[in-house]
């Protein structure tokens, strides 16, 4: 039968798009006494102390009407940003505020439409952090070339890039990260609106705005808002803002309300694996390995932690 | 005032993202005699003759409960694929079925859950149309490296890629690109099963299916729609699909009720300038011009035709 059965139709995509596992077939090949693995398989292979669960001081739980977005946060790259953030949430700054726009292939922005909201210890405003010293970060790389930067890899789950020739690298723009609006001024910024990205990566963006974490979990609650009729995606009618329940450290909730999210660390040789499964996908589904692979599409995997055995 | 108003908030997230026109900054060297353009600047001096009108031939009108997706059908990379899928608009084949699949990031995907209606006039599969000849297109390259491909660019407002040293070209797997579901055989597709492209470019796909068009209005309808909760983002229940109210060719929709739409020639000057702006963003929001474009970065400019002028 050819036409696919609602099974079958579920088969046909779980191989059309899958990182599941699947029969191998003809695969480039794999270093002496090594068979090549897929994705799913190296993820599944992959040892507890492969994965890193997120420090809950430096993650964020904003709550929508539908549902809880984890956001971790990163120092590494904006970390007066990231103290700022934080303490806005620990203020409770964002809550009952709303987001405001959604702009399709784009981003979705929150922040106070009425811009007066005290901001309690934090600040209106800081110096920009668009890009940081090379020197002192570890740079997972990538073997490919970027159509924007001499280098890109990961810095823990950040996407970034690098140019030795200055010494410097940045965070970029992929699906999911999050950062800091600003006016014209480079340093009117500050992290009192934030935008996250739902699109393909708007990479133009990287080193003019400062990105400051990125979503971990729960993106879904982002990505599908109703876009703004409004220019650039603006809610035309207040009435149509989507409310932030609340936007909290998840240090400042308490344990048993946690989300405990685990991401792949990418200084490991599981994550080279894996970025070797992903660069040549074995799957029997795929006919021409791409060979390649760009930093915003390879999203690190996360998951929730699993639970710990049972006590003997 | 640092922290914006509401109005001011509108001008901020204008100036974060925006192909507005602003004041120009500083700029790359313009051409003797040329003052460099930003795009929007580009778009309000494109001639008419710069935009090309849809051919309702080849256009698709899908009818979703919140409104119309305008699908431009890309003949020149599967032209057997297009044929039977307007075979299958024109017998009605999708009216009635349903989104069933929504993976955030990734695709939404449509057709007939339970496989059994009846293709008519069409076919139910057919040999793939991956790729193609090189030879006897116009690909309008773009000057920056890709990380998947010799030769990017855009045949039409098709993003393309190509490798001169095979002589192959071939569609590529942008935002709101449209292609045929297949199974593991490379001739299981034939598009009784199409998915969109709502995230990031998944261009690991390139060449393992065949692309047959590009939503070129209505994205907005697809990409909100919610993520399935199953695995690969099908919907688990069916009440949860959203149903197709109607999928026509333009050209089988009496004139009255068509939408026409333009898109921007890419083979002409105008193009030429257009791209040029978007690799180095003139805005004077931008403080570091990216001096590159990813061909998915750059989707080709559509607009509603304007109407005529009045009769003299």
């Amino acid at each position: 039968m050819k036409l696919p059965s609602i099974q079958a139709g579920r088969a046909l995509s779980v191989l059309l798009l899958a990182a599941c596992a699947a029969p191998l077939s003809a695969a480039p090949p794999a270093p002496a006494g090594k068979k090549p693995l897929t994705s799913a398989e190296v993820l599944a292979q992959a040892a507890p102390s492969d994965w890193r669960t997120l420090d809950p001081a430096d993650t964020i739980y904003m709550e929508l009407p539908s549902g809880r977005v984890v956001i971790e946060l990163a120092a590494e790259f904006a970390p007066r940003h990231v103290a700022n953030v934080s303490a806005l949430a620990h203020g409770h700054y964002f809550d009952g505020l709303a987001v405001m726009r959604a702009q399709d292939n784009y981003v979705v922005q929150w922040g106070d439409a009425d811009g007066k909201k005290p901001v309690g210890d934090a600040q209106r405003t800081l110096p920009a952090e668009f890009e940081r010293p090379l020197r002192g970060l570890n740079l997972v790389r990538l073997p490919d070339a970027d159509t924007y930067a001499p280098q890109v890899g990961f810095v823990g789950d950040i996407p970034a890039a690098a140019d030795p020739a200055s010494g410097r690298a940045w965070a970029v723009h992929c699906y999911g990260m999050v950062g800091a609006g600003r006016d014209n001024d480079v340093d009117s910024g500050g992290g009192t609106e934030l935008y996250v990205v739902i699109g393909q990566a708007p990479r133009h963006l990287d080193r003019n705005v400062t990105l400051l974490g990125r979503v971990v979990l729960g993106m879904e609650h982002l990505s599908v808002l109703p876009r703004g009729t409004g220019a650039l995606g603006f809610y035309e009618h207040p009435q149509e803002r989507v409310p932030i329940k609340s936007f909290h450290l998840a240090s400042d909730v308490p344990p048993q309300e946690r989300t405990e999210v685990q991401v792949l660390r990418t200084d490991t040789a599981t994550f080279q694996a894996y970025v070797a499964a992903r660069r040549n996908r074995l799957e029997e589904w795929f006919k021409v390995p791409a060979g390649h692979i760009d930093v915003c599409n390879l999203p690190v995997p996360a998951r929730l932690r699993p639970a710990p055995p049972p006590p003997q």
